[in-house]
């Protein structure tokens, strides 16, 4: 549901790239849109209007759809007897609903109750990095600005960074629509609504679901969320505090094993991550780490990953692959 | 010095809108590049290739060339007698050169042996916030993560975010020169070269200049810096940790009756800095202030401003108004 948006576009291609086992795959949109299909390998399939009746009968189904639609039909469906893996953030805080990044805590999935929320794309690339090191140094707090790409604001979020980019090399200014402020060449300090408190939805997913993620409310988040001018790839500069000393070679060979994580950490030969290179592709990259100067305890590191796939559509398919 | 680089033309247009008392004023080029001239209220002013001999007899020699120059002809000219105003970082650090934001620490001017210091552009904004609430809670920590626009890295690089803009809107990659990776559409996390322990020098720079202008070598500074596709204006994601609990209606009283800070914080009205608002601007401006959920001790904050005005012209004219 939701396969004609660049999330569940990319879970029909993540589908397919990764050979799930599918007897059938049944793509459906908000209805909004008008009849369209999708190319897969060896033809398209049609996206029809979504009816309740139409996911009757599906092992597993993936909602793409955004909160509102999840809210009004989640439950229903996973009445109906699959899983349903939710990509909103409709239900992820909820205690009967786990919140899987399967690399970290595939487990958690085993207990659901017909709904599986899939994480924030922010957070599911900053605990797939944390987690390893949580194991061994135990994370006590984790400081995290992010620069996020326009492509986790959606399709019409895309055109306008494109648009307005275009408008803004001519001299021109247009008014922006999917952002509160203009998009090209500017940094906006604000995804998603404030809470009365002034922090974003957004800052405020990363606090919650890390903690729900890593099994451990102890743990300190402290993130500011800006959007930038990139269409594809997150980036994240996180400092890490730890509870026991870190030792940065340990630490490196560490994430050099983690599972979906690949460190590119070279400064002598300027690599390190950017969304350019890390855009479609699977993994989240690590790079620029450090300890900090002055404790043992704090380390520094820059991720990058493809907010479509790892931070979305790929987790997704990871998460149903661990029923299939 | 370097009239007709980014920052040298802004000094030149810095003095005169601030009306700075001048007899004479005399402009220079590294003699690279062919002999041109510069608009000034009134008329246009000839910038001539740079000789020692051309600026024997000035008051204030404003030196905006780059670090090679510097270390080449500073010690030089001041030994002439005038004050020499240095925008580059090679004397910054040195014990008998004055670091100066004269917001923050105007006294320390005064102690000069011919030679100030202009300081970092990243570090400027980030102290004028900090020094306020330095003084009141006592700083112990600022972890920071930026995110810089090109301007910093002059006149070629504004071209080269352009001219790679328009190219990737047309489907087309350029070669990247100015920057060590593509810098259309993406973040860079490295600004100047690396050291042997993986530091940027402009990250080193933020640790060192912080304490310096700040007169505290205990302050832990930790930093990660990054540049964005943005013409004018930097950004900064601060995280402060003071020795005192921070009252936060106070901390924002401080900082809204703090020399050269504006504080824009509405965020029901989506009132927060972003370069593109800022860009122009002499102010520093600060918004998203929030307490750390965790700790009465720690405030977050987003700082922007225009890298070329604070960042470099308008500190460095505002220093030789402490002598005028």
């Amino acid at each position: 549901m939701g396969a004609t948006g660049l999330v569940g576009s990319e879970i029909t291609r993540t589908l397919f790239l990764r050979k799930f086992p599918l007897d059938r795959i049944n793509l459906f949109s908000s209805g909004r849109t008008p009849e369209t299909d999708a190319a897969v390998p060896g033809g398209r399939i049609a996206i029809r209007p979504f009816s309740p009746a139409g996911v009757r009968g599906s092992d597993i189904t993936f909602l793409a759809a955004g909160g509102g639609f999840s809210r009004k039909y989640a439950r229903a469906i996973a009445a109906m007897g699959g899983v349903v893996i939710d990509n909103s953030s409709a239900f992820r805080m909820d205690a009967d609903v786990p919140l899987v990044v399967p690399e970290v805590n595939p487990r958690d999935a085993l207990g659901h109750s017909g709904l599986i929320a899939n994480p924030n794309c922010s957070t599911i690339q900053m605990v797939l990095v944390l987690a390893p090191l949580h194991r061994r140094y135990r994370l006590r707090r984790a400081v995290v600005s992010t620069y996020q790409s326009v492509s986790g604001a959606g399709l019409r979020a895309v055109g306008e960074l494109a648009t307005h980019s275009e408008a803004a090399l001519r001299g021109e200014t247009l008014e922006p629509r999917e952002f509160p402020h203009e998009i090209a060449f500017n940094i906006i300090p604000h995804i998603d609504r404030f809470d009365e408190s002034g922090w974003t939805f957004e800052e405020a997913k990363m606090i919650n679901e890390t903690r729900k993620i890593l099994g451990d409310d102890s743990i300190s988040v402290i993130p500011t969320v800006a959007r930038v001018p990139v269409f594809r790839g997150h980036s994240e500069s996180v400092f890490a505090e730890f509870a026991e000393p870190v030792d940065l070679m340990e630490a490196r060979a560490l994430l050099e094993r983690a599972d979906g994580v690949v460190v590119m950490d070279d400064p002598p030969r300027a690599l390190y991550p950017t969304p350019i290179h890390c855009a479609g592709r699977d993994d989240t990259f690590v790079g620029r780490i450090r300890l900090d100067p002055d404790s043992p305890r704090g380390l520094l590191m820059f991720i990058v990953s493809d907010n479509l796939r790892k931070g979305a559509a790929l987790n997704a398919v990871q998460i149903a692959e661990l029923f299939a």
